[in-house]
């Protein structure tokens, strides 16, 4: 968790966006078999029933049982089981194994979050300082996270059965194309990066400073599957010249020759999504592709991703937000980040090494989670998000 | 699979077996909620979903399609869903992914029971060839095997849920004790071993054959948790001098320390058992122990274990039948042996290898399945079966 | 170490024997640079400088300690870095490092050697008991064993290195073809098994005792490379059916297509020899296959690996002696079997699991150091020893 | 390797750093005996004759193949076995078996220097294009980086040895102390960054260029050994708080405890180096940590390492050059990035992923081969170069 600043909501809005998230969570259950709901497919994703659970845990702990008087535990065991980040080696051999605990059961859990959202209710009737609203916005938000990785973690587990089940007609969130193209130019200069003003952010968007950026210019349009499969075609994935080494360990050790979720059928591409197995539409925009595919892509095309700080300053004047886009920056903190006292501080800065960051926003992103300022952040080999790649190069020239 | 002997049945008492066989697999399952049915917890076990299915496929395949004329395939999914052993890279990658695979959901299984079950009855209405009904026997023996591992598989993984599920209060299974003890004398000279008669009995219990057997004295009691806990607490984990070298690999790399369910609380030892947590009673007879630690104990015992051909023999005047007894032998072919043709036959001969035999039956074996010359075989590091141990020695003595 | 049996031996003759088993030891290494006695290139083989350091030690710790007045310790860390099999997880991690231990130096070594060869002398110029008499023996042995692990290890270091190094023009070793054919018949009946009268044995081998064979026939000839080839050619590496199932995951994992050493230039087969690169004789006994392979050999003909009781019956009348061949037969102790004291006993027993029985001897083996009852194993999917197939039926019949 | 920029310099001087450079790579080589250069302990080292064959291989394919009429090729062979970066899966084999390779013998790799040394005096008489003076130059920058590996790898294989071989008894290199205190502050503003002018420079340093910089302040001394001990007192290593997330990882699946080469003998700390086991002084700057170590080290002082513009603006104003320095950024490439065509441009580019950047130099750095703008890079677990910690912090503040 991270640490939360002090946003001016009224309570009734609070109120609002309180029940509105934690019905849209249960919404996005809907279509889910209680035997969806268990299994974990690989250790960096959730069962559909830790994330519901994790999350109301999160509104029990730091919320109801600190500052709820009276409040009644659900049940003591949940603290263990729930808890995603307290660090002992017990802890951790649960984590990889959140897959296999049967119970509670699914019952239990929607009974757990009836439990909590009863409290909650009658905490949000209360007024409440700034600090506890502040602290009901941060599980807001957490939740709105989960509600992602529920869409990418179920996507992952579907994928493995062999018979593609549809998790809904409707929900296939990779046909779309993009609205405008050309480069868009930018001057060299100061320029100030990190969140300003009263809304909600993450700590790892604070401390707003300067950076010097050269003059650069970034592509309107983010790359498509047929420019994707151009590059397949032309063998980038065995063309050791475009990749990082790691990367080329990661490739080889792995035989990875696509994107995830791709495959080929009788010379055609397909892909799985949530709507079933589907031809890949050559102008949709590409999906599912690491940061090391990103990156060999662009050398690809003798170009480079742009850095974070291009892209927010750049965000401004670009159509972005179905896609997480890779920048070339490492996850690292900004000056003058600090990490926030105990738990609810053991989150973002513990990942500054290794990862790589993301700006934009999925189409499986909540609404109302995603700002210029935002910095997501995976490790470079991970395929499983919705992510994508824009270009960016320092001279002038076109696609 | 395995081959199955032409068994003279009449077609009644084989309807009603299979009628308590299907039965008895469901009757299992009373306890469960449809989140236990989904995991697979580790490699060599399988979700109780999987079981329930594949043992329905087995008559689907063997029975049903190639006998039973105008028979309707309930899902043209489902046979290479819940074929176990047709062998390419592919299937295998499923194998260890039974307990990702959601769908076909609980409710789609037992439609699948049901309809096979109907498709069954109206065969066991007709007169049947002598093959048939050995199949069907087969299929019968099949299903029984898979009750067994269903118990012990969800055991494996109740046990690693830190809130210690209830399967059944009645259901603990490991609180019995020894009715014999002392020595039973075997006199040299030559014995034969193997299945004979009309019963039924796998491919690997045939070829009745002469071997020749030195004296030898085998207890008649198996050892108790109390005797087990002095060889813990007589350092016998931490002696390698007790140990084959590959078990002694096995314990250090996993830092064994006691029987799989063990753990010790406040200096007490505790278990955990289909009935919860609970005390350890120390004159009840021990249970899931790997065959590297049953030779270890045996050496510390200045003992050893039975052969299985020593076992068989002296079986007729023992009390056995509450936990799988480890023999001293490697699970290997008899003179004679050989391997039925087609997928039928794909089972017993591959594993002999690598594996060492266990004679006996446990009280999780279902009733009937269980005699004199049946041969079970497990690699030596495996636990989680209810195995014990009886010592033999060559000359004279008394525990 | 095992346990040695005492046996009449005049320590004249026994003089001559531990010279010239010392001196061959350095007369394999006379065409080896410095370089080579270094590495270790698998965890299961040992540097030279390692095994020549490792046999001298024997005599130190077994002999010269306890029986030789006035011993002078040649260097005290010696007794750590060359011991094979004091057990504690330190030593164990040297166990796989033998290979980067570049001291003591090779004329350490050979300094070593000398030291303890000297006292040795004065030692054998006395008389001794029958009790040091048959340790000096075990020595010999033990130092014959290390003498073709020298050599096959050396081979698989050689054979690592793409220029193809070759040890001596005139020791290929694997160019020997079998002098006779059909097949030899063996009555039923009750059989002695084991080692009788004075000679040195291994304590694996002692326990005479009685066995039942059934009628079988055993092959007089070896599998050649061309009837190999003719099973690699029928995609004998591809077809599961012939394979054990640890077997066919250890086809699979590692992607296994052919006899160690052996590779396919233009169409046509080579191998590495110590003679350097060499095309394969298609007349040439087959060599470096291991259990898994020699026995989906046999499944393909429809045969089977003869027993080690089996061969050692039938081994009076047949050719055997320049490859190990592998039987079906696990590596178990005989009855009776008991372990000696202390570390001289720590060797045979302990490996008597997960191992297969090979009997004969191969053109790598030291002179004098094989015998009918001799007993070596392996586990089952090792390939660097000179091994080979001998097939066996039950029925009559022809190859 | 990687791109050389032209540069101003005389043959005649050219010709004496040639000479001294490859002088300096063999008299490191004095203390060793021939044992000492085969093994390559881990993956990420070489073996010292692979070191040496390799820097000359780079002067006969890069220069003296291309420009040296009638040039001889030593061995045909030898440009496969010593080329470092060719990339195919066979060649990524040998890699990892560098220390396998028992062939050529170190006269041989002798005799390939004396040979490519003769040919390059031929050369360096001759009056050379700047392209090839500066192709030269490269060659003995690279060697010069190959000199400091075959220190570091040499300690590494030394290290593993239970007797701690002696290097040499003056090269001990991990004594020195701080010879400054206290704090430099920076003013915020726009600074320039990267290499300017006519010396050598690698590619990864070009394209100078402005960032921002916030105020900030940085240790003049680095940390000591006294100071690390009390972090690790503190229970340092075992509170996860301080750690990243993929360091708490490694730390726990290596149970590490302490710098590389530290050890614990009757509670005194005592380390490797290369003059043999030594006992830590406390006031020596520390040593043979990773980039995990350093940084939860400035964690639990409450400050952070500088960033690598950080530490390139101060370090006009710092004493350094003993330790490599951990700074707080991810290798990136500059703004203008770009990579040379062909081999000779395969080499910085592509480490630009998960590794971090180290500032200074250490004293095993040849001298010449360090500069203000110099930037190394390492994985972030790696602990065998001798690498150190200066903190910095933003607010004004004393250690």
């Amino acid at each position: 968790m991270n640490m939360v600043r002090p946003t001016q909501t009224s309570t009734s809005l609070l109120q609002q966006q309180y029940q509105n998230t934690r019905a849209y969570s249960e919404s996005l259950c809907k279509p889910l078999h209680i035997e969806d709901y268990v299994p974990q497919s690989v250790a960096y994703t959730s069962p559909p029933k830790w994330s519901l659970a994790h999350v109301t845990w999160f509104f029990e702990t730091f919320i109801l049982k600190p500052y709820m008087p009276n409040y009644q535990v659900f049940h003591p065991d949940f603290n263990f089981l729930f808890n995603s980040y307290y660090q002992t080696v017990g802890e951790r051999a649960v984590r990889a194994q959140r897959g296999l605990m049967t119970r509670p059961t699914v019952e239990e859990v929607y009974a757990y979050r009836t439990h909590v959202d009863e409290y909650m209710h009658k905490l949000l009737n209360q007024t409440l300082s700034p600090k506890i609203q502040a602290l009901i916005t941060l599980g807001i938000n957490h939740e709105q996270q989960h509600q992602e990785l529920l869409i990418t973690d179920l996507k992952y587990t579907f994928a493995l059965n062999p018979t593609h089940p549809v998790y809904h007609p409707d929900f296939n969130l990779v046909t779309d194309e993009n609205t405008s193209k050309g480069w868009l130019h930018i001057n060299e200069g100061v320029y100030e990066i990190g969140h300003q003003g009263d809304g909600f952010c993450y700590d790892n968007e604070l401390g707003r400073h300067k950076v010097f950026l050269h003059d650069f210019q970034i592509c309107k349009a983010l790359v498509t599957n047929a420019e994707y499969i151009a590059f397949i075609e032309d063998s980038g994935y065995r063309n050791f010249n475009h990749w990082h080494d790691d990367a080329w360990s990661w490739v080889e050790s792995n035989n990875i020759q696509h994107p995830l979720y791709w495959q080929k059928i009788d010379g055609l591409w397909f892909h799985y999504t949530l709507a079933g197995l589907k031809a890949i539409a050559p102008d949709a925009i590409l999906s599912h592709i690491s940061y090391y595919e990103a990156h060999a892509f662009a050398s690809w095309k003798n170009m480079r991703l742009p850095t974070e700080f291009e892209w927010e300053v750049a965000s401004h004047q670009l159509d972005w937000g179905k896609r997480w886009e890779w920048t070339s920056s490492a996850y690292q903190p900004y000056p003058n980040f600090s990490i926030s006292e105990g738990a609810i501080g053991e989150y973002n800065g513990k990942f500054m090494v290794n990862q790589m960051v993301l700006r934009g926003a999925s189409a499986a992103t909540s609404q109302g989670h995603s700002r210029h300022t935002y910095r997501n952040f995976f490790h470079p080999q991970l395929q499983w998000q919705y992510s994508g790649i824009r270009l960016a190069q320092q001279q002038v020239g076109d696609i």
